[in-house]
Parts: structure tokens; C-alpha cells; sequence
């Protein structure tokens, strides 16, 4: 994988670059499109190139449980499986085994959990993490990280850091064992909970093993915005800046422009994906709830500024009668929408970027936000 | 509507014609793909137009309920509402009154029911239907029938058959006093359960009142295969030749070229689309239940002979993991697969009818299907 730089803006830090792997590109800031059990819910691959999606993220923890990594593996991996023509990265699974599973376990060793399927005994080792994602093979694979909550008092952070750090020593080297490198890259992730100087200290033993890229991890949990913002920027600053960083699991369109401000490359979040199924639309102008009343006999498009296939064939009335109807074309042409909007706020942002006015897009991108229409 | 009738098969009586209306075309033997609430389960209307689809067929009882019609009538019909550019036919509601509803009471004024959504009590007239249909702006609509079950006795046959005709007199004098008739198509249901005296008396007595088209009503409700075959004959013979003729709710594939060769020029069934969300599929070999274990390493298409986009893109093992972890996916892919196999089972037999081979394929066709793989 190579990552190029192409342009930074001066008074923010705000980055614009390419992500080159396998053939296959994607220019950074990058909003990549959650597809957790090798599919984003409800569009099919040619619907995610229509919508500009350079990144598919898979998830490590549903794949290895269901189809099974073995069936990944022999249809030739993951983007194969899912005849996705473009990047993957997968998860580690940490964030889930922490969430969803049933953690029982958590030791230096591994973690043993159960299955929320099945209720099945797993143990993954850091290094089985890594095996399995070399079977999935995703272009980018995660280490397997402790995922922790918010708030974490100071030790517990510190310990938990030191783990992460641990276990992101042990990746890279069965990684390198693996060999691995010929067509993935690994990227280490960043824990120390609200604490700079954990944030800090994490990165920079990253940073002394060595990774093709760095992730942020443990934020947008809870804690204050300004918080969150306080971690990035000493995080940021702390990481290599020649190598792409990731920040997970944010998030709202203005999270995700105020993070780009401050050095951020890559994004992931469920948001555009769930919030659609719920009926929830991101607009121009703001969010759209499309099941209220008040569309029942509204025939404008959902962001008459948008001309996704949803905005250009469908008013607001027909998407509330089959949210209300419960039609299977809802979550489409909801997902496609939303999906469509983040990957435009991408190319805005790196457009403004490229052309050294990101600043002033942002304060108007911000200010049409806080005007928001529900 | 125009209606035009390019070729017969001499040795069966198959048709092959074209129904034009508003600009837009359908040949004929055609099958109309379901979309209930004004959307085909599943799939957007670039999918259908992808699949050949030339007909949809909404519902008028579920879209009178829900979104109401009036909704419909200020989006400007229901092919506009539900950005369909193509023909357009709603069925009465009748068989959904009779079946989905909780029934009340039946007169000779006309029905009253429940709805199935709120239990909320609705009377409707057979001219109350017209008015509703002429609303919602289908290029045809359907007269309000009684429905029965099977079996029925002669007399319970023969009451019934004289309400629906009466009704069809009603309904056909409300569509003239509106002025329907220049947009709109009208056609009367032939019933008559499996009498052929019965059936042949209400098509001659439908053929007095005078139809655009007319349809077979009351069959594949659970007689016997050979009944609806000579139902289909008997009222075939009675019905003008040069106007369409419409078996309604069937069905299977062999039901429908066996129909087709009894000179049938349109159907409509829920089974391409109802089928395909089950994980059932339609395919050159007979029907394939992609949900099975043996399917979970089958990295073939669901059908090596089609070209849908389904077949082109994606496995079995695929479409099989999609439907294990319920993934909005599954049907979208299941039921483009199945409405394109409809379509070009339709495009075939049209095909072999103009070029006076209809018998020959028709042997063949029955030959392979009886070979089915599962």
C-alpha cells in the first residue's frame, strides 16, 4: 500500500492524499462506508461506485463467526466474495468483542468471549486476529486492540494503553512472519482514553514498532467534544505525518469536517448507513426525519441540492409511505441518499483543501449546519 | 389502450401482441410484476426497467388504505408517484377484500370490511372502485369481483358469478359517466369457479357489456391442475379474440406457458418476487433454495445461463451468507434474479411464438423443468 500526500493546508493541517493498493485508489480525507458482514446494508457494489465509495470496512469479529473465514479465504477474499471492485480494510473485531459478545476473558494472552450468535467459546490471541484477517484479505487489517469506555480513571487507562501496546508488537510480528506485506497493510491503533499524555506515549511506541498507518481509537465513547478534539490534535501530532491516520468510528458529518482540520485522513462510522435505515436523512440542510407527517404530501426531493438516483426519481411523500409501509425500497433508496452525502462532503473537503480554501468552506459548511431545518 | 395481436400459433392458439398506452409499450404474453404498495418488493425502478419488466401491477385496497388516494392523485398517479416510466394495472382490490381483510358484510351495494392494518371499518362500492382506480390512474384497472375459494357448490357458483357481473355493469357505466376511458383501460373478471357453463355464461355476458380487455378470475386457488386448464379453454373460446385476456395470480413457470398456448396474453403472481425473499430461486434447471448447507462453498452463479446482474457478480456461497445474516442484500439480488427469469421466460416464449416454433419450445421447456435440480 502507498499513501502519498498531495497537498497540506496551511492554517489547519487539513490533508489531501491517495491511498494506492492493488490497483485500486482512493483519495484522502476518505469516508469509508461500513460493510460489517461483508455488505453494506441494503446497496449493491455497482450502487456504492454510483455513490463515490472508495473503501468497503468489513468486520473481522462477524466474518470469522459467520460465513466463516475458510469460505472467505477460498472465494478469493473479501472484496472478491463481495464482488467489490475497490479497497477493504477489516476491523480487528476488538470493538465488537468488547460491545457486542459476550467478553468473558480479557488476558495478556488473548480474549476468550462468546459468540452473540450463537453463544460459542472463542479465544483470539492478537496473532490469531492477524491470521484470520490475512484469510479475509482486506487491502488494510487492524491490530486487535482493548477497547475501553468513557469515563476510565487514569490506571486503568494505563494499563489498557500498555496491553494495546503489547498486543500491536505481537501483530506486526506475525504479520512479518506471515508475510503478509506483499499485499496488506497493518495499521496500529492509538487507546489512552482522555489522557494526552496516554495518547501520546501510545503513539509513540506505535510509531517505534512501525506501522503503514496509525488509528484513533477509544474516542467519540462518550466523552466532551472538546475532549475528543484535544486527543486528535495531541495524537496527531505525535504520529508520523507521512503516513495516513485513521480516526474510528466518527462520525457526524461536522465531526468528521473539524477532525480533517485537524490532520485526520480516514473515516468510518455506521451513522450514514443505520440513520438511514431508521429513516433519518442527511441534507444539505440539515437532518430530514422522512416518516413525519409534515411529508405526507410533500413531493420535493429529500436535498433538492443532491442528485443521487433518491433525489432525482423520489419525493419525500413516496419515501415516507414506504418507511410507513415498511417496503424494502426504503432502506435503499434512504442508504443510497446518505451513503451519496458523506462521500460528497469527501470530495468537497478535499477539493477545498487542494485549493487552499478549507478554511473558509468550512466556517460556511459549519455555519449551514447550526441552521439545520429539523 | 391499444391492442394489437402480431401472430397466432396455429397449432395452439398462443398470441404474441402489443398493448400500447400513454406512449408506452408492453408485448404481449406479458407478466406483470407485483409492487402491492406501489413498489416491487425490493427493487427500484431502474432494476425493473434492467429486468424487462413492462407492466407493474399495484393494489388498490392497500393503496387506498395506505398512503390513501388522494396521495397518489396529487403526485400525479401512482407511475408517478412511484417514478415508474411504464404501463401501470390495478387490481380492484377485490381478492384482498376477500382475503387479507376481515370481511363484514357483502351486498349487492357492495362490501364491507376492516382494514388489516387498523381495523378501521370501510364500505366500498363496485363504483366507488372506479372512482378510487380512476384516483390512483393505473393505465388499467379492474372491476370489483366477488372471490371465492374452492371447491364451491353450483348454486353458491352461480349467485356468485351473477354479483360479480352485475357489478362489472355497474362498474363499467361509473368509469363511462367519469370519462376514465381516456386515459384509462377497463376490464371485466371472468368467474364462474370450475363450471364451465358458469364460466362461459359471464364472459358472454361481460362480452355484452363490453371490456377493453378481460380477465380469468378464481383459478389457482387450490383445484386441480386439469380444472383450471379447461376453465381456461372454455372461457377462452368466449371471450373476443382480438382483445387481451388476463389469467390472473398465476403463477408457476409451466402454468404460465401452458396458459399462453390456451391463448393467455397476460399474467401477474407474487411468486418471482415472495419466492425470491425466501431464498428461493427460479433458474434454466428448475428451483434452486440458495439457503442450503450444500450452497455454502458453491462459488457458482445462482444460474450459469443467466446474465442478470446477480448471476454476473455474485456466488452462491454468496447469496447463501447474505440470507443467513439477513442482510437486506439477500432479496434485493434474489429478487432481481427471479423477475429477470420471469421476464426472459416471457421474452422466450414470445419470441418462438412470432417465429412459429411456440410447440417445439414449448416441449422443451416442459422436458428441462421436469428434470429440476431440487
Amino acid at each position: 500500500m502507498e499513501f502519498e500526500i498531495i497537498h497540506i493546508d496551511a492554517r489547519t493541517g487539513a490533508r489531501a492524499g491517495i491511498i494506492r493498493n492493488r490497483g485500486f485508489t482512493a483519495y484522502t480525507p476518505v469516508f469509508m462506508t461500513v460493510g460489517t458482514q461483508g455488505t453494506v446494508k441494503a446497496l449493491s457494489p455497482k450502487d456504492l461506485k454510483q455513490a463515490g465509495v472508495q473503501i468497503v470496512l468489513a468486520n473481522t469479529y462477524h466474518l470469522y463467526l459467520r460465513p466463516g473465514t475458510d469460505i472467505i479465504a477460498k472465494a478469493g477474499g473479501i472484496a472478491k466474495f463481495m464482488s467489490w471492485d475497490g479497497l477493504t480494510l477489516t476491523d480487528s473485531g476488538g470493538f465488537q468483542i468488547f460491545s457486542m459478545a459476550d467478553l468473558t476473558k480479557i488476558e495478556r494472552e488473548g480474549v476468550t468471549f462468546r459468540s452473540h450468535l450463537d453463544g460459542s467459546l472463542h479465544f483470539l490471541s492478537p496473532e490469531q486476529v492477524i491470521e484470520i484477517q490475512g484469510e479475509i484479505g482486506a487491502d488494510i487489517i487492524m491490530v486487535l486492540d482493548e477497547c475501553t469506555g468513557y469515563p476510565l480513571s487514569f490506571e486503568r487507562a494505563r494499563k489498557s494503553a500498555e496491553l494495546t501496546i503489547e498486543w500491536a508488537e505481537r501483530s506486526r510480528r506475525r504479520f512479518d512472519e506471515l508475510g503478509l506485506g506483499k499485499q496488506q497493510a497493518i495499521f496500529g491503533i492509538v487507546q489512552g482514553s482522555t489522557y494526552e499524555t496516554l495518547r501520546r506515549r501510545c503513539a509513540e511506541e506505535l510509531k517505534q514498532i512501525g506501522f503503514d498507518g496509525y488509528a484513533i481509537g477509544g474516542l467519540s465513547v462518550g466523552e466532551p467534544k472538546s475532549a475528543m478534539f484535544e486527543m486528535l490534535t495531541a495524537t496527531s501530532d505525535a504520529l508520523p505525518w507521512e503516513q495516513p491516520r485513521y480516526l474510528m468510528g466518527v462520525g457526524f458529518p461536522e465531526d468528521i469536517v473539524e477532525s480533517v482540520a485537524r490532520g485526520i485522513d480516514m473515516f468510518d462510522c455506521v451513522m450514514p448507513t443505520r440513520n438511514a435505515r431508521n429513516g433519518s436523512l442527511f441534507t444539505s440542510r440539515g437532518k430530514l426525519v422522512v416518516k413525519n407527517a409534515a411529508y405526507a404530501e410533500d413531493f420535493r426531493p429529500v436535498d433538492p441540492e443532491c442528485d443521487c438516483y433518491t433525489c432525482k426519481h423520489f419525493s419525500r411523500a413516496y419515501l415516507r409511505h414506504l418507511f410507513n409501509a415498511g417496503e424494502l425500497l426504503a432502506p435503499y433508496l434512504a442508504t443510497l441518499h446518505n451513503v451519496t452525502f458523506f462521500q460528497k462532503l469527501m470530495v468537497q473537503m478535499r477539493q477545498a483543501i487542494v485549493e487552499d480554501r478549507f478554511s473558509e468552506w468550512r466556517k460556511g459548511f459549519l455555519s449551514k449546519v447550526s441552521s439545520e431545518q429539523d
